[in-house]
């Protein structure tokens, strides 16, 4: 029987192991953790998620998106919240359209169950990869409750250990000519639960990804299915008027809400004993390459961990499945054909991805409270609205389309240049109050 | 007693246990191989390394430099040999100033006898660091023959364990928040010993660094003490019209010597039996921060290894030591203050010493053969024998000065952008050949 091991049953390595179930394969999966079907997550992971086109397109190539639906929240525009409270909604895409809040646990957990139940799948928790043997696809395993090793070996071998791969350190990393780099950014990040209501009541719109946008600093907030939103607060480590080692007092912390985020503040006055309550964390673009060595393989974070300023970090890990699994029908499970090509198609995406992420936390920090911008992407709505086979924005090909993300990275700066130049020789915000800009779109895009 | 502990008998190692002992530390130093003073040096590194200014500064800062001095050869200027045998030679410098070729091996036995004698120096050989404890300065060593394993505590801890350090890998890199990336450049290395006259005497003349220089690629050659030359082809590993992917059978090596290096193969036809003497090695440039952490701090190719192109990977590691004894007084061994400073003064001098080494790459193998530069180069050194104090070539402030790095290589641009002016505004071949040039010299640099 055809047999693979997957490193790592997270959302890449569970996902991926249904399609290789589907596929025939018998798939024995190690995880470092515990079952996260019956442990708590683990303190310093992101509790919920933004999940986008290109993690539906993957799930239902193979019939996961159905029972994933059920606990995925739309959010169809974000929210920002200014310093004074006041609130400016704007739509991600066109009517409809929506990217969704999901639990990272409750989606593991579905994959999980899924996987198990789709075919020959084994998962063997609190397993430790200590090394890999290219050539022949085999891994040493430790038992981390019995300090036992052992070795296990299959036709191919997926990494999906995310951002701190084992098989990436111990594996690729030894090998000759293998580029790696690993940068943190000044950034970190901090989480807060904002509880729901007495009633279990949503204390903000559930249907929104909220900013509270800072220029150099941000906090966002994505609804969970309780009732409650889980907060993010991203803000340099230190060197900064405004950043985490200042706030090293309960009450410098009520004063920073107080001052920077006063609807928060009121909302939940308490914020500063939950301070602790989740830990700061860092924060790493992760890049490498090759991706692929003999009978190994790297996807996911192992690849190309990235910033979350994009939402995009599980959507390009679904998407590298999805991938994967064009390739082996295409290839007719040559592994050295699918490989190849594999790590040809993703790296140059991995390389956007990452990139735009980075490009973004200036967006969602600063731009999205600048008027220009705002007016820019009303305009760009409008566009594709009338449009929509001339005109998609940036926006929108990397969280509403299948578009690669290098192609979606190149044809953003290029239309934004071209949008610049719209908007410098029109009044744009004259032409939306009077109603005149259908007219000005029609005369650049009708023919 | 003060205690001090060296990973790495290396050149930085083993000069900085010297720096130690004559400041009253008991040095204890772990070195994974054998003794070089008893083995053979091991395959694949480079077996003659050019010294320059950097590297006998901090030699004579502990009085090591006298020792060394008989050992070395001095090369006063590059020998460029062309396709057809015509031989160009360029000064590095003013008179009497030239770089020295060195044994590694050597060299770093000649260090090891020094640190041994200069006080309480322990060296124990095969033995591998597996861990490092930040905080303590402790750390687990295993004894590579009887696979005991012990850990060894003191006062501060040294990582001089080169490229590919085991203190960086097995502990920075497992630190939350460093940054670390290794880059491999498209470019391998293979070494090949050009033999003595059968009356031992040179093949080529030894007092310079002869260079072949063919465009995207070049070899070049090292006189040793023995009569020999070591000799190293860097050339794409493949993708090229030269490529080592094309050079498999004897064959081909034998037609590519004889069409691209004619002169060469005159002096040792059989160059393709020995094709295979060395192995065919790897370049990378390694840059990562922080380099200090608790009692540990990284030094010489462990915090910043490059690509050999500017001859600088020793000079710049036996400059670290200088510094770090600079600093070790300046601080009264308050190591805190001492790790603090190094790191802030020695990071912008590796980033930059590594970007310069990736651009001697081209002036080696391209711009030598270039009627221009060479002009360029000879009224450069004109300029600075009439105004000495007010012009350094970039490659004298890197060769023949203590410039920090990163100054060297700010100014070094600047200055070039000045001298192509100079050049586009002027007929400096007509005013060298005429006499004419010191007149414009004089009027440019005379206020």
């Amino acid at each position: 029987m055809k047999s693979a091991t997957i490193i790592g049953a997270g959302l890449a390595g569970s996902l991926w192991a249904v399609y290789l179930a589907k596929a025939g394969y018998k798939v024995t999966i190690f995880e470092r953790r515990s079952d996260i079907r019956k442990a708590e997550i683990s303190a310093g992971k992101s509790i919920n998620l933004a999940l986008s086109t290109r993690g539906w397109t993957a799930m239902k190539e193979v019939g996961v998106d159905k029972e994933i639906k059920p606990i995925a929240i739309p959010m169809s525009g974000r929210i920002m919240h200014s310093t004074s409270g006041e609130l400016t909604y704007q739509p991600y895409g066109k009517e409809g359209q929506a990217i969704y809040s999901v639990s990272r646990g409750g989606i593991n957990a579905k994959m999980m169950d899924i996987a198990e139940a789709s075919g020959d799948v084994e998962i063997h928790y609190q397993h430790r990869c200590l090394d890999v043997y290219f050539e022949s696809g085999t891994v040493l395993i430790e038992n981390a409750l019995t300090k036992e090793t052992f070795k296990h070996q299959s036709d191919v071998v997926f990494a999906c250990d995310g951002a701190y791969s084992a098989v990436r350190y111990n594996g690729f990393q030894k090998l000759d000519r293998f580029n790696f780099s690993q940068n943190f950014i000044a950034d970190g990040y901090r989480e807060i639960l904002l509880p729901a209501n007495e009633d279990g009541s949503y204390k903000l719109d559930k249907n929104a990804l909220h900013i509270w946008p800072r220029g150099r600093f941000m906090m966002i907030a994505l609804a969970n299915e309780d009732g409650s939103f889980t907060c993010t607060l991203f803000m340099p480590f230190e060197n900064n008027e405004y950043s985490f080692d200042k706030l090293t007092s309960k009450e410098a912390v009520d004063n920073f809400f107080k001052n920077v985020f006063p609807d928060f503040h009121e909302m939940m006055p308490n914020v500063a004993h939950q301070w602790e309550d989740h830990p700061l964390s860092s924060l790493a673009i992760m890049r490498c390459y090759p991706w692929t060595h003999g009978k190994v393989a790297l996807m996911g974070d192992a690849a190309h961990a990235t910033v979350p300023f994009y939402g995009q970090g599980m959507n390009a890990s679904l998407e590298d499945c999805y991938e994967m699994g064009r390739l082996m029908k295409k290839h007719n499970e040559n592994w050295d054909e699918v490989f190849k090509e594999y790590q040809e198609i993703r790296k140059p995406n991995g390389d956007a991805l990452q990139d735009l992420s980075l490009y973004n936390y200036k967006v969602m920090a600063d731009f999205v409270a600048d008027p220009h911008f705002l007016l820019k992407k009303k305009m760009e709505l409008r566009i594709s609205e009338l449009y929509p086979d001339k005109y998609l924005s940036l926006y929108s090909m990397v969280s509403f389309s299948n578009i690669p993300y290098a192609e979606a990275h190149k044809k953003g700066l290029e239309q934004d240049a071209f949008m610049e130049n719209i908007m410098a020789e029109n009044d744009v915000k004259a032409l939306i109050d009077n109603g005149g800009i259908d007219d000005l779109i029609h005369s650049i895009f009708g023919n």
